[in-house]
């Protein structure tokens, strides 16, 4: 357990990269002290069933049961299902395994009996064995649309996975934000006086942050509380570890770089956390009015995960958090 | 090929035995000219899923996936979203495997977008490669009701899987018979001018095929063609070959035997198939005004299916209908 102050930890996060630093984080900080944040905007009704990407990678991830090779779904899992379904002429582009497909079942039925995906997703981590918080960011269906170069319009999953990030990238919509509200856990955490740290984990920016971001209110809570921003960038040496932001930003006529990903969070960050082989860029970071800790950002241990996460809090329990 | 005349046969059938039988005049007739009708009383949903368990076990015999050794699902199935569903505490009673899920999944995503369940029950017999109508007994939701001697009243699945037949039986109600109608494949068939014989499979009378006779207009219907209504009797020698029949039979106070089965029908049917063990009920069957076929009707082998079918279509060819 780390030694900084008592304070509480809200960390926002998407898919793989962003659990990872949440399961280091979870290492560090017990349940009462750190809420974690999913984003919903890839969220997509598919055969009749309610599916949160990222909200399962995060929970897998915590519950000890995700698939570390491929970055989503379950260990071990099975595709019984999914033969079956394409024997029947469904659908089988979005791999949907025999044991992940209990999940989507589960929240289903609970959504459509009335309840909320917050009251879904605590039900699902209870089962699972999940101690953290784990909310997602909207108890509101946000979904994300790729608005791409031929000017066709795709649901984030069907970019994402059906044509594998393929399609030219000119912007994103999250349709119905103007009217969504943050979930009760995430404004609950951004409003506790114990709040010590913000952590935007090192997600996609324009797909896994910004819909969390961009939910109105957001912005003034966190600003509003006396914690830090910290972001740590998803981008290293220019690339994305896993997924396609740097080739987003490419496509958005950005440069490829750490100093793109402060740029575009310049304002509503204090502090952005560099990767070692990023260090040039420090002084370029910092002139955005932007604090930087620079460390090793490439998380393939689980200690690496712990390290960052220990690093990361305690560089955001040390900066002032600015005044709004 | 059989030899008979070119007639069309409606085949009316439950679960396991009754599928038995289709499946012999599935192979003794063409599709143009065989009509299966199955038992939807027992349909539910569960976990958000709309289930057919007697359409599915019938047309998983006809497509040959079925599992022979249990009579329900599929052969060679596997159990790990049922798992995962428990460690997530959902309700585990109803076997549901992961093969046999993507016919649920397909099925209540159709008839959740408005297909009716004839269509969604063709669009799955067309992925399975069956050829036969296979046809529900209605597009209606008539769901069966068990009513027990404590006055509890079950649903069908919950008194027939998760109490395994348990409690005392005094009654069943089939809610919303009163205003369905016979699914259209159902009409039609039994319209056709060229039909030669109505099959009563052997199916639990209660709660397989009472609840397809009941249907409003169904015996009109059957009285109006020139088909003969022939049944075979599921209780051979005083048993029942699968499921609760015997035991519902004592426990509605009748006698646990064939006769009791042609009293039942009485009225109804034209014709009762006896098995050999059962030949000295013979005339007490036709005292009932029921005319009588004996033969082998306990069905092990794919030949047994054959020649059953065989004999019961033969018998219901030659017998004079009943003019109404």
């Amino acid at each position: 357990m780390a030694s900084h102050d008592n304070g509480g930890c809200v960390a926002i996060s998407g898919g793989v990269g962003g659990a990872k630093l949440a399961l280091g984080l979870s290492r560090i900080l017990p349940p009462a002290r750190l809420t974690i944040v999913a984003n919903t905007g890839d969220d997509f009704e598919h055969l009749g069933l309610f599916i949160s990407p990222d909200l399962d990678t995060v929970m897998y991830t915590l519950a000890d049961v995700a698939n570390k090779e491929v970055g989503w779904g379950q260990a071990g899992e099975t595709w019984h299902f999914l033969g079956a379904l394409e024997r029947l002429g469904g659908e089988s582009w979005f791999r949907l395994g025999d044991r992940d497909l209990a999940t989507h079942v589960v929240r289903t039925r609970m959504l459509r009996e009335g309840s909320s995906l917050s009251e879904a997703t605590a039900h699902l981590c209870r089962a699972l064995g999940v101690e953290h918080p784990l909310v997602p960011m909207s108890d509101d269906s946000i979904p994300t649309t790729v608005v791409t170069r031929g000017g066709e319009r795709l649901g984030f999953q069907h970019y994402f996975v059906r044509d594998r990030c393929a399609p030219e990238v000119t912007g994103f919509e999250f349709s119905g934000i103007d009217a969504a509200e943050p979930a009760p856990g995430f404004a609950a955490a951004l409003a506790s006086p114990e709040l010590a740290a913000i952590v935007i984990c090192p997600s996609n920016p324009f797909v896994s942050v910004d819909p969390v971001l961009n939910i109105p209110g957001i912005m003034d809570r966190m600003r509003a509380s006396a914690a830090a921003v910290v972001a740590v960038s998803p981008i290293v040496g220019g690339q994305a570890l896993k997924g396609p932001a740097a080739k987003m930003m490419k496509e958005l006529g950005m440069p490829q770089s750490a100093l793109a990903v402060a740029k575009h969070y310049r304002g509503r960050i204090d502090g952005l956390v560099l990767d070692a082989r990023d260090a040039e860029l420090r002084d370029a970071v910092e002139a955005e009015g932007i604090a930087t800790l620079v460390t090793d950002t490439v998380m393939v241990s689980l200690q690496d995960r712990i390290d960052l996460a220990e690093a990361t809090f305690r560089f955001a329990c040390e900066l002032p958090a600015r005044t709004g």
